[in-house]
């Protein structure tokens, strides 16, 4: 079988607006709540509750952070007791009802640079929902305080669909701050995590990450597949993820 | 633990209602999206994909039948061969948008009662979501035709929240047509299906089933749940479904 495709920025969003459109017709609601139910999943595989109770999930302003709400409800769901670092909240009505999910299921929301650094101390592991495919430099306030905290922390950290920070097609690349002045220390290239959740198809960028990497978003039709060559590896049974370093990463066989 | 409750009609009205409220903030295509998913992973669970490639979803006019929409794409997405039978499609958009969904991955819709008898001769299994809980009789055309076809085919069926025909809370009971005529045989009271999945609880129609039982629809907050004292089982890990039999039914530890 040929090896996986990696996407490109143009055709990951190629993709979502077939899904999308009068012809694929998915709605966002849909596909947020698999994409989210998938990243949650990922997270319950790698890290039990019992030693992960407590999940951090940085959500950015973005379908990113709306993945990342989805999954604090679902991980909540499942016994975690998940906190949200969202400073700044996507204006879109679904990231609104999304909210509002989480609230009503007693998941606090944090939003300072200072609840973030006492957050960190008191959490297992990270969700990091907080730049996707789109995110271009520079990192805006206040992320890039929170990034080098977040990067610092130790943490075990699951990243969705692209480490943030990180160039959907060139990986990790040199980061400014608005102004120019460059990001320094462990978030000088983005967040290192050690899983990747990748979400209808890795991007481009990520072909150089080397932890555990997961494929979820099972909602590609074979047509979609075999139109934009995405090859992408079978799903075990009634799954939503699959392990892609079990499968094959860049065409070769482990 | 206290016994799982049962719903009546008016319960599980009322908890749709507050899921769906602005303050429970869900949509119906989520919701519908969970528990359609829940549906195919119970039948997969129960019916390997070698031996019950071929699937009759039989889809009713309203949510049931759009439960039935969302399984019978996620059945696909897993492998199997579905095939739809839904005589009268129901109007809201998003049923139009999820049968859409259906017929970008193939999968064929049938509607008269001819095909619907060669169906069942060809299908290894039913999943029945013709009617909800919100059922009363008399059975409308086509479905008084279609009824006896399908509880007489002889295939194992898996019933959607509750075996169609059968009143949401007094269970089997004695069906007419419109005009006040008995429907005989196999179907006098409804479906008979090998396994149920109940949709966020059981309802009170569903007691006296006998066969294997599974819950899905893994969104109940623990204060709606503790509201409406329901005292849900656990579910597995992060599983979407989790089978009452093997916790226990109707408080009766097995």
């Amino acid at each position: 079988m040929p090896p996986i495709r990696y996407l490109t920025a143009k055709l990951a969003q190629q993709i979502d607006e077939e899904l999308m459109s009068a012809a694929g017709a998915f709605s966002l609601d849909q596909l947020m709540e698999l994409a989210g139910l998938a990243c949650a999943q990922t997270l319950a595989k790698v890290y039990g509750k019992q030693t992960h109770e407590k999940v951090l999930v940085c959500c950015g302003p973005g379908n990113q952070g709306g993945d990342g709400l989805v999954a604090a409800r679902h991980l909540s769901m499942f016994g975690y007791k998940p906190t949200i670092y969202m400073p700044k909240p996507g204006k879109k009505d679904i990231y609104q009802r999304l909210h509002t999910q989480c609230k009503n299921l007693s998941i606090s929301t944090i939003d300072s640079i200072s609840d973030l650094r006492n957050a960190l101390n008191s959490h297992h592991a990270i969700m990091d929902a907080i730049f996707g495919f789109s995110f271009e430099p520079p990192v805006r306030a206040p992320f890039d305080e929170a990034l080098p905290l977040i990067a610092s922390s130790g943490l075990p950290t699951i990243s969705v669909d692209i480490p943030s920070g990180w160039h959907v097609e060139n990986g990790p690349i040199k980061l400014t701050r608005e102004g120019g002045e460059e990001l320094k220390g462990d978030a000088a290239t983005g967040i290192s995590p050690d899983v990747l959740i990748s979400l209808t198809a890795p991007k481009e960028g990520v072909r150089v990450f080397k932890g555990r990497h997961f494929l979820g978003g099972r909602f590609i039709s074979r047509e979609l597949e075999k139109k934009f060559e995405l090859n992408l590896p079978e799903y075990p049974g009634y799954e939503q993820i699959v392990e892609l370093s079990a499968v094959s990463k860049g065409g070769e066989k482990l």
